[in-house]
């Protein structure tokens, strides 16, 4: 079943669907996530179990969706004045939160979810808002599809498969990498 | 609780161990996993279900171990002649593999066991020997980490995360990247 996007925020189906959201996030403040069951949520959400189902299909994809939302950067990155400071301090940013417990749970979330490259997407946009403002400068500029392979990728994949996720040294060596071409 | 390692092959418990592996890795052909049940194993193995969760705890923990040992090469890398030639052959069948829904199971397995880290061990390993054939020569030789970071990593995060896995066009330019310094 499809992530549902785009609703318009302040309609029914938005207050609804926000309950919703608001109820899975306090219950995994509060107890072990495999233990979160649908009915429950309903109880908290003031709705029926079959209002979940019907607009989620089932509670993975619900818990997908609640993850992808939590993905979704407040504002758009900083401004630094230079490429290389933007990119610095947006993959910074990305390490430290997604380092955290509820970052990985985020990760391995999103993987579940029907649309994992929603993901990409949401980082693909951050990325472009820094490109584009250094697109009238004499830079070469890198692809998003480098940052996202060079960048993003390695923070990730070790915070889900290694002993330990990439040292900020590391990691300012992988975005110079990345901008040198 | 960890994944237990190093048994002596042919011991009872190496063969109880065995025949609980091939119990799951049938049941998994044969069904969705979130069907697969700890009971279910048992019989098809014929161990009883305490057998089960006394060696490895919960379900979970036993499906990150066969998801390992499925992982686990059944030969040394490929030995082409040069290192960019090892590394692309080493490559090529890692994106291979673990693009196919088995080695993408495999992936969110290990991910939920309780050593993520061995994953990356195994890698390691692998890399190691192919840079070890070159000690010797007068190139510049690159880091596992640099590999696993550059190379490892997106092939794994774009499989897990992206539309779309690396083309292997990228996945060259990549490997020449990380081959320059």
């Amino acid at each position: 079943m499809a992530i549902k996007e785009g609703l318009r925020p302040g309609g029914r189906s938005a207050r609804v669907q926000e309950s919703i959201h608001s109820a899975v996030r306090e219950l995994l403040e509060k107890q072990e996530r495999s233990t979160v069951t649908v009915p429950q949520i309903a109880v908290r959400a003031g709705v029926t179990p079959s209002t979940i189902y019907r607009r989620w299909g089932d509670l993975s994809t619900l818990l997908a969706d609640v993850a992808l939302a939590r993905m979704r950067p407040d504002s758009e990155p900083a401004n630094t004045g230079s490429l290389r400071g933007d990119i610095r301090a947006w993959a910074e940013q990305y390490l430290d939160e997604m380092s955290s417990e509820p970052g990985r749970t985020i990760l391995r979330d999103v993987q579940c979810s029907a649309t994992p490259g929603f993901c990409v997407s949401i980082i693909s946009g951050q990325l472009q808002i820094i490109l584009e403002r250094y697109s009238d400068s004499s830079e070469m500029l890198p692809s998003v599809d480098r940052l996202i392979n060079m960048v993003v990728a390695p923070t990730v994949f070790r915070i889900l498969f290694s002993a330990a996720p990439l040292a900020a040294g590391e990691l300012h060596q992988l975005i110079d990498i990345a901008l040198h071409q």
